[in-house]
């Protein structure tokens, strides 16, 4: 069975709580790392909760999503990336963690696929 | 540690290829997923990519997301349901389950979670 697309996990510790709590910086650092990947965005959109708290948002892509759920209190992202088709996800992944530079970072790949390929 | 929260990933073969090429109506069975799970919609968005292709989509939640992919031409969907909180994602993915009615499908559960909790 071929992987019709790759999905990346991955979570961030011991990031900047102001990063975390910035939704228009985090949607410059999603746009880019789609970018980096050679995906195409469909739309974005991401929600504050409000001063000093978490957002919550996703990339909706031609080939999939990205998405981002952050927790300022605790200095953490969920982040996903989840790319079908030619788009290179591993390399967004590498742009999301030199741009939210957390201390610690750990991530797995999960590949999606149909069983009738 | 005490998972923040709960992300499961969902493959369903098998599918009425219809049913994935029409965004309202998946969007209808999004919505009453998060409904099932106790969730709250903060934003729905599904793209169709045109007549008789897939969809892709998402509904941000206070809780996180619920993602959807389609590819009517396999008869496959690819949906994420995260949840955090009081919520119970496992009742939105029995209920996405029961409306797509897969010839087969399945599952598995990955917990979210800082290492600093």
């Amino acid at each position: 069975m071929k992987p019709l697309g790759q999905h990346y996990l991955l979570e961030c510790d011991g990031v900047e709580p102001s990063l975390l709590a910035n939704p228009e910086q985090l949607e410059q650092i999603l746009r880019q790392a789609a970018q980096q990947a050679q995906a195409h965005i469909v739309f974005a959109h991401l929600h504050h909760f409000g001063e000093g708290q978490g957002v919550t948002g996703v990339l909706v892509l031609q080939e999939s999503h990205i998405t981002i759920h952050t927790w300022p209190e605790y200095a953490y992202a969920a982040l996903d990336v989840f790319m079908c088709g030619q788009a290179q996800p591993q390399l967004a992944v590498a742009y999301l963690i030199e741009q939210l530079q957390p201390q610690q970072h750990r991530w797995q790949m999960i590949e999606r696929q149909s069983l009738n390929m």
